[in-house]
């Protein structure tokens, strides 16, 4: 059952031998359909339907949301509007708020947006939004987010052309420092030690009390966080994929911002972070660029001439280097001989693409563009070693986990790639560099923004909030930064 | 388990090894202390209970809703401030609102207020507001009666020395209009046929949403009405009198401005309103008052004499005849033989009492007292022939539902008399005139305000709110402006 239920309903005019209250004969309709005897009407709700009732000939569809023992109102329109019925999921992203307006009776997506989080104006990146936040910020955090939020309850509906008060819930994931500014509860303490957030798991919410510009009474889920360092996006991720309903040991690898890998089945889930840091961001590479039209996303090298082809997102001219280009340049550079294992590259192999840069080497993916104000496209061996070091904190991060419950790689059935990078990259170049770990090819299952993708399973399956909440409650965090083993795993994986 | 609870609780410290969330800590003290897994917590409540749970050293005491299967937040103290813990219960009543500031952990009053309806100034009687609101007044009278209530919560805080956002829990009642007032809701489908009330079963809400100045998350309980002329208020009052929970055959008879009854036992209960009319309440009598200071409440005449004595509440000097007086001089006009049993006087009998008062006979309770601005106060054949049309009306009531369910008065075990007159209502003399049926007087048990006390029980034993509900929905109406014997009933009761 989806997270709001719409019931049609023909409600029997009052008469003399039938005169309960107005709003206590659609109660009974409602219990007689639910089974539920406690009926949670908001006063205003009550004050505002009174004329949609009274005009409607007896004939309402009203909507509801089921939490535990009671049924909670949230709107009553006349007639039959069973088939309008929709619900938004949100991706908090630290960079990018992503959301998708979602058909609740037929399961479609009906428009799928990203927006920058606007909370970028105070700070690219989340510890100096944290900082900000704990000098005072935290409205201001809340806002920008909250506009970024509603920006894309716009910009969905437009699209889709359905108005926001049509809307009757919504899904909600986002990292454990983004939920706290969603609720406007200052992440301080998060990154202090002993890193305590101020709360992990938020009851069911009401639009109105979080600012969200729907149906005013359309709950609200927001995913529990497990902690600091594991936040409800990843729960989430961890929901869509489904690792934690299979018997077979699976893992999730989250490549984003900030790297997390979940391993376990419907038993026991092991889960770390932290290990990724920025390599595979757009900031880090000298020629990086975020995954957006005009980023190259493919990168082959040919063995023979050791020239470079490549593809760019939606065929735009290339402006930068996506993370996926990068993994697919340095697997392909590795290939035909031009990086040896430890990431430096084979000058004595010669090629016209070797040209030095501010006074570095560095393989040219384009020439100098005259009559363009494109800049050129190259990498460095700088740009090599973030990759390995973010390679070697993934293989790392992994070994620990799979040493913690004594198990082989093999042993792991699948692996659900998501995150920012996991959309894009390519299995075989991320196995080339070690990146991901040496598997049969169809282990690999891309799970996309599995942040999202778990939200909108909340919105088509309420049931998943219990799911979502035991997953929170079973995930064991395993802190790297004082495991005895996890520096020297990290510092001899620093090769391809 | 009265309605708010308070926990005190010892708050471990977070460490590296407990980082839960810093209100999942709390939490998960709850749960273990209530078994309740679902603690809901409103955001701002968080935020803002926030610097007193850091500064609290882990000592805390939480003020809570049990409400089904979840635990609702009202407020976050430091230290252990469990003996502070209040409730107020409320009457809404049409002329006067009652409240009683209730000690939660002690049981005791600690004070009891009663302020004239402010809706007062838009008509003294229930119809001409029904009219005004309907012509759009209703947020006016909304305003008005939420005015006086929240007034009554500044006195009864103020003589107790209690702050107001001390009190964690409110329990209301009040007829089916008054009710709807309260609540912002248009109540004039009530008077009109088929008499549906727009809501009958209002779930607990909170203190914020209906505008009542107390702890803002404080919940609110509304008595359930049962149909337009059964409302909370007589719901409340059964449930006071407990006779819905007793094997024997029991009456409650609420004598106020709208006279209201109820027979029944454990399994059945069977009411009846509208019988009672106006003619008890001050304004119809020549000279009535209400019962304040200085009203006549006891009345004797000496057989003898056949002069009159009485007593005034307070001991003030007389300003008029309030109903129990009323009743007393005419038990006592007909027990000395200066009144027939068709409610005449009988002016054979001589006494220096008789006076001509604007053209018509008059017996004078007090004579003219020169030198003072009191009028003379007496009574006329017509205030007795008022009196008498009002018992008739209970009595033939009464007949109706005794009749209905096949059983004779004798069977009646308990009779509890509440409403305004019901308190001061002498049994001896009310038998008398026939106003009470003839039954031991040890059978008669007065409640005073049966709404309020109804009212009282509900905060301090939560449970009772299942039961009002169950009252509401066992509890049968019976029309008796349709019934085909009431009328006969009625003119053949107008005796003494």
């Amino acid at each position: 059952m989806a997270l709001s239920s719409k019931y049609y309903l023909e409600v029997p005019a009052a008469s003399l031998d039938n005169n309960k209250g107005e709003i206590d004969r659609i109660n009974s309709l409602l219990e007689d359909f639910t089974g539920i005897k406690r009926i949670d009407w908001p006063i205003d709700l009550i004050i505002s339907s009174l004329p949609v009732i009274r005009s409607s000939n007896g004939q309402l569809t009203v909507t509801a949301c089921r939490d535990g023992d009671r049924l909670s109102l949230i709107s009553v329109e006349s007639g039959d509007t069973r088939s309008f019925h929709f619900g938004i999921a949100i991706d908090l992203g630290t960079t990018v708020v992503a959301a998708e307006l979602i058909d609740l009776k037929t399961g479609d997506t009906l428009s799928s947006e990203g927006e920058i989080n606007a909370q970028v104006r105070y700070g690219e990146d989340l510890l100096t939004r944290l900082h900000f936040a704990s000098q005072g910020g935290v409205n201001e955090l809340k806002s920008a987010l909250l506009d970024t939020i509603n920006k894309l309850v716009d910009i969905t509906c437009k699209s889709s052309g359905i108005p926001s008060n049509q809307i009757s819930a919504a899904s909600i994931a986002g990292n454990t420092s983004m939920t706290h500014l969603f609720l406007g509860l200052d992440p301080s303490s998060i990154r202090h030690e002993p890193y305590v957030p101020v709360v992990n798991h938020v009851p069911v919410l009401n639009a109105s009390e979080v600012g969200l510009k729907i149906l005013p009474h359309a709950p609200v889920f927001i995913f529990p966080s497990s902690g600091s360092f594991l936040g409800g996006d990843l729960i989430s991720g961890v929901l869509a994929s489904g690792l934690a309903k299979s018997e077979k040991i699976s893992l999730l690898l989250d490549i984003g911002t900030n790297g997390e890998m979940v391993l376990g089945n419907k038993d026991w889930l092991l889960a770390c972070a932290g290990a990724a840091g920025p390599a595979l961001e757009g900031a880090v590479a000298e020629c990086a660029t975020r995954a957006k039209p005009g980023a190259i996303d493919r990168v082959v090298i040919d063995p023979t001439t050791l020239e470079p082809s490549f593809s760019t997102i939606d065929d735009k001219p290339a402006i930068g280097l996506c993370g996926s280009g990068l993994v697919d340049a340095i697997a392909q550079l590795y290939s035909v001989g031009l990086l040896d294992s430890t990431g430096r590259f084979v000058l004595e192999k010669h090629t016209t693409r070797w040209q030095k840069i501010n006074h570095r080497i560095a393989y040219m993916l384009t020439e100098e563009r005259t009559g363009s104000n494109l800049p050129p496209i190259y990498i460095t061996e700088k740009d090599i070693q973030n990759v390995l070091r973010t390679k070697a904190a993934m293989v790392a991060a992994l070994t620990v986990l799979l040493n913690s419950v004594g198990i082989s790689i093999e042993e792991v059935q699948k692996v659900y790639t998501a995150g920012s990078f996991g959309i894009h990259l390519s299995p075989e170049s991320s196995i080339a560099i070690g990146l991901y770990p040496r598997l049969p090819l169809d282990r690999f299952i891309p799970l996309g923004n599995g942040s999202l993708q778990g939200a909108c399973r909340v919105l088509l399956d309420a049931s998943n909030i219990d799911e979502a909440k035991r997953i929170a409650d079973k995930i064991t965090y395993l802190e790297l930064n004082v495991h005895p083993t996890f520096m020297n795993l990290f510092r001899s994986a620093k090769y391809i």
